[in-house]
Protein backbone atom coordinates (compact mmCIF):
# COMPACT_ATOMS: atom_id res chain seq x y z
CA UNK A 1 0.00 0.00 0.00
CA UNK A 2 1.33 3.57 -0.96
CA UNK A 3 1.48 6.45 1.67
CA UNK A 4 2.41 9.31 1.48
CA UNK A 5 3.37 11.93 4.15
CA UNK A 6 3.50 15.61 3.50
CA UNK A 7 5.65 17.85 5.67
CA UNK A 8 5.61 21.40 5.61
CA UNK A 9 6.97 23.82 8.30
CA UNK A 10 4.52 25.57 10.79
CA UNK A 11 3.09 28.76 9.71
CA UNK A 12 5.37 31.75 11.28
CA UNK A 13 8.73 29.24 10.84
CA UNK A 14 11.45 30.95 9.13
CA UNK A 15 11.90 29.19 5.63
CA UNK A 16 14.95 30.22 3.60
CA UNK A 17 14.40 27.85 0.97
CA UNK A 18 10.99 29.26 -0.12
CA UNK A 19 12.35 32.72 0.03
CA UNK A 20 14.92 31.37 -2.13
CA UNK A 21 12.16 29.65 -4.82
CA UNK A 22 9.99 32.54 -4.77
CA UNK A 23 13.00 35.41 -5.49
CA UNK A 24 14.23 32.76 -8.20
CA UNK A 25 10.57 32.68 -9.59
CA UNK A 26 10.06 36.20 -9.66
CA UNK A 27 13.57 36.76 -11.12
CA UNK A 28 12.33 34.16 -13.88
CA UNK A 29 9.80 36.77 -14.75
CA UNK A 30 6.58 34.64 -13.20
CA UNK A 31 4.32 37.17 -11.65
CA UNK A 32 1.21 36.72 -9.44
CA UNK A 33 3.71 34.21 -6.79
CA UNK A 34 2.70 35.35 -3.22
CA UNK A 35 4.37 32.88 -1.08
CA UNK A 36 6.55 30.02 -1.44
CA UNK A 37 6.98 27.68 1.07
CA UNK A 38 9.14 24.46 0.88
CA UNK A 39 8.50 21.24 2.08
CA UNK A 40 9.28 17.60 2.16
CA UNK A 41 7.15 14.51 0.19
CA UNK A 42 7.98 10.83 1.41
CA UNK A 43 6.56 7.93 -0.16
CA UNK A 44 6.59 4.76 1.77
CA UNK A 45 5.24 1.23 0.36
CA UNK A 46 3.85 -0.81 3.49
CA UNK A 47 2.49 -3.42 3.67
CA UNK A 48 -1.21 -3.58 4.51
CA UNK A 49 -1.35 -4.72 8.41
CA UNK A 50 0.09 -1.12 9.11
CA UNK A 51 -1.92 1.05 11.08
CA UNK A 52 -2.70 4.68 11.04
CA UNK A 53 -1.02 4.25 14.67
CA UNK A 54 2.00 3.14 13.38
CA UNK A 55 2.57 5.52 10.59
CA UNK A 56 1.71 8.37 13.21
CA UNK A 57 4.56 7.11 15.06
CA UNK A 58 7.05 6.96 12.58
CA UNK A 59 6.08 10.82 11.62
CA UNK A 60 6.67 11.20 14.92
CA UNK A 61 9.65 9.30 15.51
CA UNK A 62 11.42 10.60 12.70
CA UNK A 63 10.00 11.91 9.58
CA UNK A 64 8.64 14.96 10.95
CA UNK A 65 10.40 17.40 13.30
CA UNK A 66 7.37 17.94 15.89
CA UNK A 67 9.14 21.19 16.81
CA UNK A 68 8.95 23.39 13.80
CA UNK A 69 6.62 20.80 11.56
CA UNK A 70 3.55 19.87 10.33
CA UNK A 71 2.82 15.97 8.84
CA UNK A 72 -0.40 14.52 6.92
CA UNK A 73 -0.74 11.20 6.09
CA UNK A 74 -2.02 10.23 3.05
CA UNK A 75 -3.63 6.92 2.16
CA UNK A 76 -3.36 6.66 -1.90
CA UNK A 77 -4.93 3.18 -2.24
CA UNK A 78 -8.17 4.35 0.21
CA UNK A 79 -8.49 7.82 -1.78
CA UNK A 80 -8.44 5.48 -5.30
CA UNK A 81 -11.10 3.33 -3.81
CA UNK A 82 -13.35 5.80 -2.00
CA UNK B 1 -4.93 30.12 -4.16
CA UNK B 2 -2.88 27.66 -2.70
CA UNK B 3 -0.92 25.10 -5.23
CA UNK B 4 1.27 21.93 -4.11
CA UNK B 5 3.56 20.95 -6.60
CA UNK B 6 4.80 17.43 -5.76
CA UNK B 7 8.54 16.67 -7.22
CA UNK B 8 9.16 13.01 -6.58
CA UNK B 9 11.95 10.99 -8.31
CA UNK B 10 11.39 9.12 -11.51
CA UNK B 11 11.23 5.16 -11.18
CA UNK B 12 14.95 3.77 -11.29
CA UNK B 13 16.58 6.63 -10.43
CA UNK B 14 18.61 6.08 -7.03
CA UNK B 15 17.46 7.43 -3.73
CA UNK B 16 19.97 7.87 -1.14
CA UNK B 17 17.97 9.80 1.05
CA UNK B 18 15.10 7.30 1.00
CA UNK B 19 17.05 4.73 1.25
CA UNK B 20 18.55 6.24 4.21
CA UNK B 21 15.05 7.08 5.70
CA UNK B 22 14.16 3.11 5.12
CA UNK B 23 17.44 2.23 7.20
CA UNK B 24 16.25 4.64 9.84
CA UNK B 25 12.99 3.21 9.87
CA UNK B 26 13.90 -0.15 10.51
CA UNK B 27 16.69 0.67 12.81
CA UNK B 28 13.59 1.87 15.04
CA UNK B 29 11.81 -1.32 15.05
CA UNK B 30 9.10 -0.46 12.38
CA UNK B 31 8.02 -3.63 10.41
CA UNK B 32 6.31 -3.52 6.71
CA UNK B 33 7.95 -0.75 5.14
CA UNK B 34 8.78 -2.21 1.82
CA UNK B 35 10.44 0.99 0.11
CA UNK B 36 10.50 3.99 1.03
CA UNK B 37 11.39 7.48 -1.91
CA UNK B 38 12.11 11.19 -0.44
CA UNK B 39 10.81 14.07 -2.49
CA UNK B 40 9.61 17.74 -2.03
CA UNK B 41 6.72 19.40 -1.44
CA UNK B 42 6.43 23.07 -2.68
CA UNK B 43 3.25 25.06 -1.13
CA UNK B 44 2.81 27.49 -3.67
CA UNK B 45 0.43 31.29 -2.50
CA UNK B 46 -0.68 32.13 -6.16
CA UNK B 47 -3.13 34.96 -7.78
CA UNK B 48 -6.03 33.80 -8.99
CA UNK B 49 -4.92 34.97 -12.38
CA UNK B 50 -2.08 32.16 -12.55
CA UNK B 51 -3.02 29.66 -15.57
CA UNK B 52 -1.85 25.82 -15.15
CA UNK B 53 0.61 26.45 -18.14
CA UNK B 54 1.77 29.05 -16.53
CA UNK B 55 2.54 26.71 -13.12
CA UNK B 56 3.94 24.34 -15.61
CA UNK B 57 6.16 26.38 -16.42
CA UNK B 58 6.89 27.06 -13.11
CA UNK B 59 7.98 23.38 -12.69
CA UNK B 60 9.94 22.50 -15.98
CA UNK B 61 12.29 25.83 -15.55
CA UNK B 62 12.89 25.89 -11.74
CA UNK B 63 11.05 23.40 -9.27
CA UNK B 64 11.76 19.86 -10.48
CA UNK B 65 14.43 18.70 -12.57
CA UNK B 66 12.65 17.34 -15.62
CA UNK B 67 15.80 14.47 -15.90
CA UNK B 68 15.37 12.69 -12.53
CA UNK B 69 12.47 13.91 -11.26
CA UNK B 70 8.39 14.22 -11.95
CA UNK B 71 6.02 16.74 -10.91
CA UNK B 72 2.33 16.91 -10.05
CA UNK B 73 0.52 20.12 -9.27
CA UNK B 74 -2.52 20.07 -7.01
CA UNK B 75 -4.31 23.37 -6.77
CA UNK B 76 -5.98 23.02 -3.33
CA UNK B 77 -9.00 25.29 -3.85
CA UNK B 78 -10.63 23.64 -6.72
CA UNK B 79 -9.95 20.50 -4.82
CA UNK B 80 -12.05 22.14 -1.65
CA UNK B 81 -15.19 22.82 -4.04
CA UNK B 82 -15.44 19.57 -5.92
Amino acid sequence: MKVHIHVSLKPGVLDPQGRAIHHALEGLGFDGVNDVRAGRLIELDVADGVTDDALDEMCRKLLANMVIENYRIERMDQKETA
